[in-house]
């Protein structure tokens, strides 16, 4: 009779898998690499995620809803609109200074090693985009309509896109050249910018 | 007495190696898959590069070469300077669009694969990124005191960096998507929103 699930081996596989992942990247990172990094037997893979593209779906998932939980609520913190998204792109590249710039962002990195060859992977990556674009969006409402410190001729959504985009794009640069600099210049210059 | 080197089993290889990498990317692309891709014997691929890496960094080498040849002298043709810029990246996104989006750039995939792992990869990626900054910049540069339609109150080279990067961010997200609209935001919106 096979085991029941364990809750805390799912988190496990899923806490250590991400790690994984995100230093290697998805196909560089066996299943006996990943069970072997949770300390639980390779076969016990299979029972929590039915492939390896569902593994991939689950951590992108764990990724986001780490990020929606600590940064996303400071796009609804004080301040003017302009001065809170400054503040999550700050802090989102903190957490990368904090990997040394070794790692980028896993939605990024898994955007473009399975975005064109996974169709469950490319679905979830649409669905954690969207989230974010609605959470930047209802930010640049805000400054467009109340505190006014946004330009109020483009769209809103447009404007959140391009933010979402243009720091993928500069995390990208800062994982090459190791250095804060791309994302410097996306706060202290893009931002502004796009939002003015 | 081993046979002497053959620049078309060399050129065979990088044709077909980049066209796997591109597709799969560089940890789902075996040496074996490589070679048989390019027909020739497995045995060879190290006749003609020292390691999977130094493969990588010639395979870049060759799309950025082709680049180069084909698309950067749009940037030095007729028109004004933004005129140009945009025409440089509407071709690039004629090239991923006629991979229906599957491929994305190859110098985008390779910098979150690998330029957290491979020091030699990531060294030929901060190479190609400077002579794009490089080119770029140039055409900035004479947007800004000749024909005067680029805003001269920022520097031509973080100008440069900041269209490349906003673009390698659109073209994560028109893989994740695959479609040309974060491509055309980046044409209509974001370039002329940084330009002016």
């Amino acid at each position: 009779m096979p085991r029941p699930p364990n809750p805390e081996v799912r988190r496990r596989l899923l806490a250590a898998g991400l790690d994984l992942v995100h230093a290697r990247g998805f196909a560089a990172s066996g299943v006996k690499d990943i069970t072997d990094a949770a300390g639980v037997p390779k076969g016990s893979f299979y029972a929590y995620f039915p492939s390896k593209e569902a593994f991939a779906a689950a951590i992108l998932e764990t990724y986001w809803a780490d990020i929606e939980t600590r940064l996303v609520p400071i796009l609804n913190a004080d301040g003017s609109a302009q001065e809170r998204i400054t503040r999550f792109f700050h802090a989102l590249a903190d957490d990368h200074e904090a990997g040394d710039f070794l790692l980028g962002c896993l939605i990024g990195n898994l955007s473009l090693e399975l975005g064109g060859s996974s169709d469950q992977v490319r679905a979830e990556l649409e669905c954690i985009l969207d989230r974010w674009d609605t959470a930047l969006t209802a930010c640049v409402r805000a400054g467009q309509r109340g505190s006014g410190d946004i330009r109020g001729d483009r769209d809103a959504g447009e404007l959140a896109s391009q933010l979402i985009e243009s720091w993928e794009g500069a995390a990208l640069r800062g994982k090459v050249t190791r250095s804060r600099v791309p994302y410097d210049r996306f706060e202290a210059v893009t931002v502004p910018t796009l939002l003015h």
